[in-house]
C-alpha cells in the first residue's frame, strides 16, 4: 500500500514505538506550538450545528474574511483543502508540460507533477551556499519551462528569499509568460515580505498560502490561493465542491480576531526559535542553519545517522523529521526540527546532550 | 464567477431571500431530517485537541471501522472528502477515454469527466418509462465504453434498482472489462442491496458511498469507495494527502455505535417519506414519483413552473430543487423535496396546497 512520507504522522509513530498520543512530544510537523485560540474552540463549539449542512462551495463569507484581513480582493483568492489541495489544483489546471522544482523541497509539488503527467526539471541547491537559492542561477534555468514552483520560506531547509531578492524573478516569468507558484505556507512570521498583495501587477504569480500551521489546526484542513481573477476563475472552475469543510470555512473570523493569540503567537515562537537555536549550537557534531521560520534544519556531522537518531528519539516518544526522503539531500545526514514549547524543546536539548556529549 | 448549482446552498438561498438560515426550511439537500446523533457530537467535543495535529493520510483507524461495521477488507477501502472527492479521483486515476453517464443524474459525474477531458456519451432515460433504467438498453450502450457511471438510488428520479438486476449489468461489465461506478450515496434505507461485498468478485466493479447523508453530517465531508485492492492503490497513489480532515476520520466509530439513532432515523425517514408522498399525491397538478429513497421527486403539470414554484417557497424561506439544471430533464416542470421533520413537511404541504388548489 502506499504510504505518505511526511511528518506529523503520528499513527505511525505510535504504531512503531508503541507510545500512546498523549505521550508523544512532536517535532516532525510544523505548527504552532500553543495549539489553536480558544476563541476558535468556542467557535466551533457553538456552530457544530451547521454540520448538518452542506459547506458553502464558493466559500463566500471566508472569502470575504480573508480578502477583509489580508487587504486582497475577493476575487484574487479562492479556497482549498489545506494548501495541498491547492498545489493540485494549480498544476491539474494550468496543465504545464514542463515544471521546474528546486530541490530539496516540500515533495507535493513532485506528486502533483507526476500524477497530471508534467515532466520535471530539478534544480538543486547547493549544500555549500548553505541552499540558498541565487535569482541568477534560476532564471538561467528558465529555458523549456511553463510552471515553476518555490516554497518561500522554504522547507526543510528553513532558506528565506526576501521579496527584494525575489523581485527579480518574479519580473523575469512575468516577461517571459511562465507562471510562478510561490508556497508561502511558512510566511506569517514575515508576513510584510509575502507576493499576496502583488497578483494584480503580475498575471503569472500565484501564492499559495497555509491557514492551519501558524493557526495551529492542519486537522481542520484550511488554506488559500491569491491569483489574478483569470487564473482564480478557471481554479475555481476546476475545483471540486464542498472540498472545504463548513468548520472550516467558519472559524476564519475568530482566528483573525484573536489578536492577542496572533501576537503571542509570534513572541513565542520567535523565543523559542532563538533558545533552541542557540542550545543546539552548542552541541558538538550538529551544524544548526539558521532558522527563518517555526522550524530548524540540522546536519549531522558524526557518525549517529539521521535514522538512528530518529528511531532513538522516537523510542522515547519525541519525533522528529529524518530528512532523508528529500529528494537533493544527502540521504541519513539532515533532520527538521519545529519549534516547540518551552519544557518541550529543553526535553529534547537533554536527550540530544545526552546522545551527542 | 463560477456558480455550483446544487441543493443545500444556504448561502445563495439567505443572500436571494433575505431570510437568516434559522428560519430556512431546507428541502433542496437530501440529508437525515434528525440531523446528527448525540454521541457524534460529544466525540467531536471530545477530541477537538486533535485539531492541532495533521489528520492520519492513511484514514487507517477510520478503515478499520468501515471494514468492521460492514464486514469488507481492509484493503478495498479508500476515504474521501465526500463521495464528490473519490468521483473526481476515479476519473483522473482511472483515466477512461469514454464514460458513459445515464440521465437525468447526479451532474458531478459529467463535470469530473470534463475536468479531466474524458469524453461523454449519455444515455437518457425515459420518462414514459418513469425513468427506469432497463438492462437490456444500457448493456447495448457500451460499445466503446470504457467506465459506467450509475447512480443509485438515482438522483434526481429517487428510481432504484435492486441487485438482481444490477447483476445482469454488472456480470456484462466484468466480461467486457469496462469499470462499473455505482454512486450508492442514497442507499443506506437498502443496505442489503449494496453491491459492497463484491468487489473481490468483479474487479471492474467500483462502489462510492456517502457517510453525512444518512448520517447528517454533510459539513463535515466523509465518504467512501469500495474496490478490488489493485485498483484502491491506484487511487491511493493518486490522492492527496489529508483530504479527509482529523474530525472526520474520528467520528466514524461513533457513527456506527450509536444503532439507536440509526434505528430511529430509518423509522423516522420511512414513516414521513410514506406521509409525504400521500399528502403530495392528493395535491392536482402534481405528479409524485414512487420514492425509494429518502427524498421525492415531482413533476409539476400545470402553468407554474418549477423556478416559480422555487421561487415562490423560497420567500416563506422553504428551499427546495428546482432540477431544471439536471440535463436530460425537461427545463420547469420538476422539482426534488427531501424528507424532513414531521412539522416541516406539514408546512410545505399546507404551503403548496395552498399554491395548487
Amino acid at each position: 500500500m502506499f504510504k505518505h512520507l511526511h511528518g506529523g504522522n503520528l499513527e505511525r509513530a505510535m504504531e512503531k514505538y508503541g507510545i500512546s498520543s498523549e505521550k508523544i512530544i512532536d517535532f516532525s510537523a510544523n505548527i504552532n506550538p500553543l495549539g489553536f485560540s480558544s476563541k476558535t474552540r468556542e467557535a466551533i463549539i457553538k456552530n457544530l450545528d451547521r454540520l448538518s449542512h452542506y459547506p458553502d462551495p464558493e466559500c463566500k463569507e471566508a472569502k470575504k474574511e480573508i480578502s477583509h484581513y489580508f487587504k486582497i480582493d475577493y476575487e484574487n483568492i479562492v479556497l482549498g483543502n489545506g494548501s495541498t489541495e491547492l498545489i493540485y489544483l494549480i498544476v491539474q489546471t494550468l496543465k504545464p508540460k514542463k515544471a521546474l522544482v528546486t530541490i530539496p523541497t516540500f515533495c507535493e509539488y513532485e506528486r502533483a507533477s507526476n500524477n497530471n503527467n508534467v515532466s520535471i526539471n530539478f534544480y538543486k541547491l547547493k549544500e555549500k551556499q548553505e541552499f540558498l537559492l541565487s535569482m541568477d542561477e534560476i532564471i538561467l534555468q528558465l529555458e523549456g519551462i511553463d510552471l515553476v514552483f518555490l516554497c518561500n520560506p522554504n522547507n526543510p531547509t528553513g532558506t528565506f528569499l526576501s521579496r527584494q531578492e525575489l523581485l527579480i524573478l518574479v519580473k523575469e516569468i512575468q516577461r517571459r509568460k511562465i507562471f510562478l507558484v510561490i508556497d508561502e505556507a511558512f510566511i506569517d512570521l514575515q508576513e510584510e515580505e509575502s507576493f499576496i498583495k502583488e497578483v494584480k501587477n503580475y498575471n503569472h504569480l500565484i501564492i499559495v498560502r497555509s491557514l492551519t500551521k501558524f493557526y495551529g489546526l492542519p486537522g481542520l484542513r484550511l488554506g488559500f490561493t491569491v491569483a489574478n481573477s483569470k487564473i482564480i476563475e478557471k481554479l475555481e472552475k476546476q475545483k471540486i465542491p464542498w472540498s472545504v469543510n463548513c468548520l472550516a470555512q467558519l472559524v476564519i473570523k475568530d482566528l483573525f480576531q484573536d489578536e492577542a493569540f496572533i501576537y503571542k503567537s509570534k513572541q513565542y515562537i520567535l523565543q523559542e526559535k532563538q533558545f533552541l537555536y542557540n542550545e543546539l549550537s552548542n552541541i558538538k557534531g550538529l551544524k544548526v542553519y539558521k532558522p527563518s521560520v517555526n522550524f530548524i534544519f540540522l546536519k549531522l556531522l558524526g557518525n549517529i545517522s539521521s535514522e538512528m537518531l530518529q528511531d532513538r528519539l522516537g523510542q522515547k516518544g519525541i519525533l522528529v523529521r529524518d530528512c532523508s526522503n528529500f529528494r537533493g539531500l544527502e540521504k541519513g545526514k539532515f533532520i527538521r526540527i519545529a519549534v516547540r514549547k518551552h519544557k518541550e524543546n529543553i526535553i529534547l536539548i537533554k536527550e540530544l546532550k545526552m546522545i551527542f556529549n
